[in-house]
């Protein structure tokens, strides 16, 4: 064929970080069969979901059974029964959110990815190191992008410091994903109040959010003023165990305008053309979970990844190795071992103690010296690790 | 904000087909809230799920509440036993793909509207009249876009004779929304030597596969050269009854280049960047729908809704009405009695015999002096209507 393909694929990086950590384990475990791997590498939940959760799929799957229960096409949008949840779920965190503000959606990730089509040529800014979607989806329609530094100085925490007072699309995760750090009120706000100073838009990465406590912001809406200048993406994969069930929800206010145009408005539109809505089942899932009974089931399971986080941290902590997280996020991120990079140490910890954790660089160049160590895994893997990391850390 | 937006939705056309026909029937509800109201507007199943489905969506989602058998995130491009099941059905239709070429989507519409992420400018060519999302999804990008008429001349099938011989994208639907023509095998051979001679693409939506009878291709890829011109778009929605719980897969053979880029693995990265794959108990539910058993009892459904549209075909005959469809597709696409445009011939059939259809000019300005009727409703609301059309034309 001659069609023109979009030639801007030709500039996203080849990111070879799972498969080549898959390549190196393989290959240990070929030389090594007899040794017992503990995965603290990826980043996907463990645990089984909650019976009020299965229960709320068989009891949807029941009525499609049913002529008279029978649903078709989901509204594109979400069913009004889960903005209604998820509205809740917010007011219970004393933020006030409309159920026309919410988009209920596959995911988190789809909607990041997404997202960049209602936007034209405009700067990008971008923490590193980060979940790489942020990046990738912006290169894919040949956007100029910037990177904001994380990094030891700033606790990986990069602040609007240094940056100019043009407009630009501001991405920010916090929880961050590797690194485990989060802002707190202060520090959003001076987010906030830069986006607001400068006519920015912050895409507010917010899937971490079920890890926080109390102290800090549970969403960029508690800060004043967001709700003209920042979009918010939410997820039930961490929440409530969800990574393989499906369900998201975007936060675009009404409010939230460019001149006359409400972003709202433009999200609709993309939304009612290229997506037909989230699975009935689906969505009866994450009503449940984000139920009062639904939610304090879920934070069993989020307390037990909490505490094993704590666990290595704590460990990392009496060691004296600079890490950021294990707080308020399923992550630590650990300084590598002096004179090692982030590929070498993985392979240090990996043939030395039969661990397997995500080198740093993989999330950015900025990543380089350090190591992501998660909490989905078992208790008992969890001790084991750090056994066995006592002895050669 | 100052955020530039994508300035290509201004030059969507505000599409307020389905909320102004709501606008309509509301008010003659209104006005006669004592009629009985047939509605032949719609394109969604009513039919509830074959037994065989509801149990695998249950069966799955017990394994996600044990710790053993609970599964995290899906793969991007969909579970290996899903891709069998896949290319399975497509086996016992004598046609060979492999599980590389499968993607498993959402549904139809994500992958048809997505697509566009991964060409640059090329020239656009959409049948018209037809479903809207080809053409929203391309001038949100921005593309020069052709219609390609189709007529009575045609009987809405329009073939490539006529076309320049530039390389350019062709949608085609077959059997056809909202007209239900399809193309028989010498048709879509020409349609395929043209795009092989020019060097253009076929997206190729197969959403209406399933009421294909023996004699016309159930896929793109049974006509020879296919695989380097042409990506096919299906759904479980009407094969199926998945309109509310949303899969569908589509096929892009390795084979298919532009220059040495492989189509498929643009889509592989466009997808592994913005989508997470489908829900696990969705999986399952697809699986067991295309299985042997599956396909038998969702074809009972497919025969129901074949014989709504025999009976409405038949009728339309009888009184010397032209008509497309109403074989192998459960649409009808009817002529407007003469003198009538679309919208005064949908409020002459509302008001005479209290039955909601679809003003043909909602899906192009080809569509102008049609209507289309479903039969997506009961074998006894379809012969009342047939009864009291017959009063009235």
């Amino acid at each position: 064929m001659k069609i023109k393909i979009n030639e801007n694929f030709n500039n996203l990086s080849k990111n070879y970080l799972f498969s080549e950590i898959n390549i190196r384990v393989k290959k240990y475990i070929e030389n090594n069969p007899d040794k017992n791997i503990i995965r603290l590498g990826i980043g996907d939940v463990t645990l089984p979901l909650p019976k009020i959760v299965v229960d709320a799929i068989k009891k949807a799957a029941d009525e499609m059974a049913n002529q008279k229960t029978f649903r078709g096409y989901p509204p594109e949008y979400g069913y009004e029964f889960l903005k209604d949840s998820v509205r809740n779920y917010y007011g219970r965190k004393n933020i006030k959110i409309n159920n026309e503000d919410i988009f209920i959606s596959d995911g988190a990730k789809s909607d990041l990815g997404n997202i960049v089509d209602i936007f034209a040529d405009n700067e990008i800014y971008i923490p590193n190191p980060v979940y790489p979607v942020y990046l990738d989806s912006n290169v894919m329609s040949g956007r100029n992008i910037n990177y904001i530094e994380g990094n030891k100085e700033n606790n990986f925490l990069p602040m609007p410091n240094g940056l100019d007072n043009n407009p630009k699309i501001i991405y920010l995760c916090s929880p961050n994903n590797p690194t485990g750090s989060l802002y707190n009120y202060d520090e959003l706000k001076k987010w906030v109040d830069y986006a607001i100073k400068t006519e920015s838009l912050i895409i507010y990465d917010n899937a971490y959010e079920a890890f926080i406590d109390g102290k800090y912001p549970h969403s960029i809406f508690e800060i004043e003023g967001a709700k003209t200048c920042a979009i918010e993406v939410s997820s039930l994969s961490k929440m409530a165990g969800f990574t393989g069930v499906r369900c998201g929800f975007t936060i675009i206010p009404t409010q939230l305008k460019s001149g006359d145009t409400k972003i709202n408005d433009l999200w609709k539109r993309r939304q009612a053309t290229k997506f037909n809505g989230v699975s009935y089942p689906v969505q009866r899932a994450a009503e449940a979970a984000l139920s009062i009974d639904g939610e304090k089931e879920c934070l069993k399971n989020i307390n037990y990844y909490k505490n094993n986080a704590k666990l290595l941290a704590d460990f990392f902590k009496s060691k004296g190795i600079y890490y950021t997280g294990g707080n308020n996020s399923p992550y630590i991120w650990l300084k590598c071992k002096e004179g090692y990079n982030s590929w070498e140490f993985f392979d240090y910890i990996l043939n030395n103690a039969s661990i397997v954790t995500t080198p740093g660089s993989g999330f950015g160049v900025f990543g380089e010296g350090y190591l992501r160590i998660t909490a989905f895994n078992t208790l008992e893997n969890t001790k084991l690790a750090i056994e066995r990391l006592n002895k050669i850390l």
